[in-house]
């Protein structure tokens, strides 16, 4: 482990817009990521929850991911979510990353089988590792128990950044418990972590973290940033508080939905609001009303991409 | 909706061997399947929950299929899991059962994300079955709480066969909830519903079932088709009975290793214990006390293949 982080800042886990054939738009998808680095995100992980990613197919994943980077997008700013159920298939899209020159690779535990415990969910990211047997794999561990159910333990991550110092540098803890992101602050030292909201963004910087990964980063990457720029500042905290209050009123409606249909609302873009079943768009006076109180709370606006 | 059933009796969700590399072992796993119709089995449901399948790469699921039918398995009896997480690898895959003239898919709802409904779910069937847009395909929906997370409620499996009743023939319960499975049952006459436990075959009979589909298939299909054949004659009640007190000493330990454990003693075959992260093979002196109890309970014996 080193002192400084590869990662860092504010980092969008990126929508995927869908055209009308269902399939991902991929010019959209590129459009929407250069945007999200000039609104303020310092780095991008896309195929994560809110990227839809686990709707997404194999083929449509490394796809996209070869549109960002041959578009333009500097890959080791990048950290796609990979994790994927079975091990053959996360060692498939994790290598393409890698290969891709990706900065790091973001990997779920295996989610379907529940009745799993550390030493099995050892043995998949050790077999993941020794599979892929690249000095360039960099993993972010992601943890999200409310989705995926199956979770990592303070302790098993201890394990795996002991097996791995140079492979296993960070984690997203996703799971809404600042109980649990401070444990695991506390005990790795120098061990990248980022909140999965930005609500714990200060909380987070203030006892060593990294900054946050966050799917409102995707409409509010901007003030999101500023309190990043600004943590040890007096401003800190009602910068805080603003960014928070937001959060909230995004995540008050269904957030893919919700998210998509802010994008769509002020780039006067229809298509944005598609979602892969099994999400189903937001209904429009529903994200009408969401949009009103954006703006009327918070004078919030999105600038065309 | 017909009065009969393309898949009745007992099938089995086929172990699935691994080789000491970690891959599939296509070999063994022809040979187990060609086994377990041998042994009472009246089709196969390979890529279940005890298959492992949710550990199998898109690539390794196909070609392990290929495997079965160019081995002389008749695709008619066969009912593979196709169900992923991504609408476009579930059709990829389902495509390739139906194009190998599969008599049936089992297909889990898309389980990652936890925030859908039943129009969501709706819209996913749909979008599958429009997508492949072939008459050829059957599907049996596959109902596993305890592991998906993702349920189907009866009423949506209403709506499913109401708008496509020559495609969605049958369901798998293994929801281990019999309310739930004579709801069903009472619901929707001739639909094809499968118990996913011996536990609830005779029930299921008695209310209009079509057998069951067993993770213990796989080591006691013999005595399990023998209350399925003989479930209304005066018999059936003490032979339930039997097979309830079996399945329960199986599943007292982790079923899929315990049953691999079974298969690799009788067969004096150690690399059947093999299994795939998040999976471990069960500590050895377990699995022996597990198989000394159904010697000494039931004179449980597997013959050789």
């Amino acid at each position: 482990m080193t002192g400084t982080h590869d990662f860092y800042g504010v980092i969008a886990p990126v929508l995927t817009p869908f055209g009308e054939d269902g399939n991902p738009d991929a010019a959209r998808f590129l459009t929407h990521a250069k945007w999200l680095l000039e609104d303020g995100c310092t780095g991008l992980a896309p195929f994560g929850t809110t990227g839809e990613a686990n709707s997404l197919g194999l083929e449509e994943r490394m796809g996209l991911l070869d549109t960002l980077i041959d578009g333009g997008v500097d890959p080791k700013i990048l950290m796609p979510g990979t994790g994927l159920c079975a091990l053959s298939d996360t060692v498939t899209v994790s290598r393409h990353a890698v290969e891709r020159g990706c900065g790091g690779v973001m990997v779920l535990p295996p989610f379907y089988y529940k009745a799993v415990n550390d030493d099995g969910l050892f043995a998949y990211y050790s077999e993941m590792i020794e599979q892929i047997g690249d000095d360039r794999l960099k993993i972010y561990l992601y943890h999200i128990p409310p989705v995926a159910q199956v979770g990592l333990s303070v302790e098993l991550v201890g394990r795996l950044i002991k097996a791995y110092p140079d492979t296993v540098v960070g984690l997203k803890d996703s799971s809404g418990d600042w109980d649990n992101t401070k444990a695991l602050l506390d005990a790795y030292s120098g061990f990248t972590i980022f909140p999965g909201s930005e609500i714990f963004l200060l909380d987070g910087m203030r006892n060593g973290g990294a900054g946050c990964i966050t799917a409102t980063g995707n409409v509010n990457a901007r003030m999101i940033r500023n309190v990043y720029d600004n943590w040890e500042t007096d401003q800190a905290d009602a910068l805080q508080e603003e960014i928070t209050s937001l959060r909230m009123t995004v995540q008050a409606r269904p957030m893919i939905p919700m998210l998509k249909a802010i994008v769509a609302h002020y780039r006067n873009d229809p298509g944005w609001t598609n979602v892969r079943p099994p999400f189903l768009p937001l209904d429009a006076a529903e994200a009408q009303a969401g949009i009103a109180e954006l703006s009327e709370q918070y004078g919030f606006e999105l600038k065309a991409a």
